[in-house]
């Protein structure tokens, strides 16, 4: 067998035809959405009045393991795809472990992040179904700056509601959308009804949220004629999509006769760490191998390892489908945590029942002072600047190669880095000026916000 | 032939071996850089005073065409080479052009551009020597985090002069260098006599140059023990090493057959264009092949197409040896023009030899704002956003593709997409707003500056 090189970096071929849909091959299914008013499970027409026909469609896919990528979204993966598997030798060494440390890099494209992996379907059905406008919220900036070039590349007319806080803090980011033809709102605006409701409640200064952003989005596509809405992270749609990542990583470790021990990724939604383990945990699923699953997220908002398995809205303003996950409360504002993508107070359907089956092993919450420390060390021994979401899975990568150096065991690592951390500059300044803070909720703020679950019978 | 792919995606074994030196083959070489006070030709032990000496070597070497390049830098190369080289299919599309647009893209690393090719083997070859600091200045920022990168990589310390424009432009550049452990000193400054004396001379509010952040970081290696100074372009030894860009680019192109008609790349001090031409301009000077050179430049700062071909300093203070090169004069202050990268008063003196001997068939100046009207509309077409340095070589790629759509003429272009373009938003932001400007010089300016240009027997 030929040595591993530091980066496995596949020809075309290797992009997939297929997306693996790991519904399929559950054994028990995650719940289904259901409607607020109703409580009754979710149909693809419910769906098409908000999302596009073919996307409610795969929201709703229980069947078909694998999904054709149309060729026209191939072309646009083999502009930056496959995406390198690297084989993190120097952090190994640096590390003194006998542990094996790959990680798959999705932040070698101009988004940036994984997001430009579902932001390009997601604008080609929309084009296919004839629609003329998208709408969508962003927080952080990364899934807005993936649609937006989806969109243009498409030829697609999208408007982003940028939470305000972000928008006024992050102008590079906001610009990078402009730049590809987006137009940018800062929300809550006087655009929508919901907006303006929200400035009248909190007044022209308030810096805005996710929640009230994704309103906006929602009601703006309801309200336009052929306009949808599409969402980055959180639906089964996404992580079909974000499979990719899965089955690229899989097919490279395959040519090298390696595969994972461990498989890491952050969660906030569980787009990216969907995607990752979804050919794994198939194979975990028919019994062929037994990897084990670390799901990473912040301290400050820790759905996973303190949240409730509970139905509940996806957004703030409980307009959206009810989905059961583990969550927060969807009433739960996280602290302003520098990991913006992470700031979700639910996560992926799926995520969450794999997680509550025992299938995903392990989530494990860290703080994010710990985080900036892996990321400083781990840019400065691999040369990659991470996103801090990203930081929390290589973190615990770090951790687990540690472990290995301790027992002197030589397992095989792996992690998706998600992307790059450019426009995370200021976080990184608050960090190197030693200004940054930890915050983690106490059990009575959780108490307060479980309270505010809505009751599903 | 099977049809070339969208990024031709080669793997490790492709890591050229060698560099190449194009001054072995050159028949007339460019004239040699001379010591200051006695105007006699720079030695290695001259050169070794402020410069590695394997690098003091590389610089006067005249003969080997090949230089091996050692393992422990392809390593460090193997983490983020070969360089991805582009078929532009969506750009040629949307051009409506038989021609067949071809690009090396060289953002793919985390310093964002070609610096980090010359950055690995400056930090190496100190290293090896026992320095354990070096000193650089930055105009835009790519070359200092390129070096920090590699400084971090190799345990070396480094101090980065950073032209004060740019060091207030762009703070999260600056972070990203903090991060990578370099101290970042704002130029002209205080901590060294020339920079004093530039702040006397130019007031507090210059925003300063590129020679003035070269004469600061000089003196700040001549004046500090175990300490030695490194520059990302202009000299003999950066281009070598850039060469990598060139073969990388020929080796790729060669797998299916194809050779480029015209080679188009911007010109600061020359290191990435010089680099992308070196392997082809062999096969010029051996006539097997006949390519068309096109150098492009900011009208701001016109050193090819306005400049005089004379013996200069390299730098402001008038501290390091002349060079004989195309210069606008090293007293003359370019306009704060966004493509900070490009704002150098000289030219690599191999690259000016070139085009004085009509070797480098053209060279063509364009204003800012049709840098950034073509900038948008590539990163729209084809889904990268440039830097505006990279951009200059975008904009005459895409003018030449059009002007095959008139002639009906199926070129082939190649160009060098030196590096993203992510901590250039306030610029795109202001052409985004409509409010970037063109400066270009007056004669009586130019010809002011030519006054002052030292002279030579």
């Amino acid at each position: 067998m030929k040595k591993v090189p530091y980066r496995i970096n596949l020809t075309e071929e290797y992009i997939p035809k297929q997306w693996y849909n790991i519904s399929a091959d559950m054994i028990d299914k995650a719940p289904p959405l259901l409607i607020p008013n109703t409580r009754k499970p979710a149909t693809i027409d419910d769906l098409s009045q908000v999302f596009c026909r073919e996307l409610s469609r795969q929201e709703l896919d229980n069947e078909n393991a694998y999904i054709d990528i149309p060729e026209e979204i191939r072309d646009y993966y083999r502009t930056c795809r496959p995406a390198p598997l690297m084989r993190a030798y120097a952090l190994e060494k640096a590390l003194c472990t006998p542990a094996k440390i790959y990680y798959k890099f999705e932040g070698n494209n101009t988004s940036g992040s994984h997001k430009l992996n579902s932001a390009i379907p997601q604008a080609y059905y929309a084009k296919q179904e004839g629609l003329k406008n998208l709408t969508t919220e962003t927080g952080a900036g990364q899934w807005g700056t993936a649609l937006s070039m989806a969109c243009a590349h498409f030829g697609i007319d999208l408007t982003v509601y940028m939470v305000k806080g972000s928008y006024n803090q992050k102008p590079q980011r906001r610009t990078v959308m402009q730049v590809f033809g987006a137009n940018v709102i800062p929300s809550p605006s006087n655009k929508t009804n919901s907006g303006k409701a929200m400035l009248e409640k909190l007044g022209k200064d308030t810096t805005g949220s996710l929640g009230c952003a994704i309103t906006e989005a929602v009601e703006h596509a309801v309200s336009h004629e052929n306009t949808r809405y599409v969402l980055g992270s959180v639906l089964n749609q996404v992580l079909l999509h974000q499979s990719i990542i899965g089955l690229e990583s899989k097919a490279a470790m395959e040519l090298y006769d390696e595969y994972p021990d461990i498989i890491i990724g952050c969660v906030g939604g569980g787009s990216s760490y969907g995607g990752l383990i979804a050919p794994f945990m198939g194979d975990k699923i028919k019994k062929t191998h037994n990897p084990y699953f670390i799901a990473v997220e912040p301290k400050s908002c820790p759905s996973l390892s303190r949240g409730k398995y509970s139905y509940d809205y996806c957004d703030v303003g409980q307009i959206t489908p009810l989905a059961k996950m583990y969550t927060v409360g969807s009433d739960f504002i996280p602290s302003p945590d520098h990991a913006g993508g992470l700031r979700y107070h639910g996560m992926s359907p799926i995520i969450s029942k794999l997680y509550d089956d025992k299938l995903i092993d392990e989530a494990r919450a860290i703080e994010q002072t710990g985080i900036f420390d892996a990321a400083v060390e781990f840019a400065r021994i691999e040369g990659i600047l991470p996103a801090p979401e990203s930081s929390h899975a290589i973190k615990v990568a770090m951790d687990e190669a540690v472990k290995c150096r301790e027992t002197n065991e030589a397992k095989t690592i792996l992690f998706v880095l998600t992307g790059t951390g450019y426009f995370d500059m200021s976080a990184y300044g608050a960090y190197m000026d030693k200004k940054m803070t930890d915050y983690i909720p106490t059990n009575e703020e959780l108490k307060n916000s479980f309270e505010k679950l809505p009751e599903v019978e």
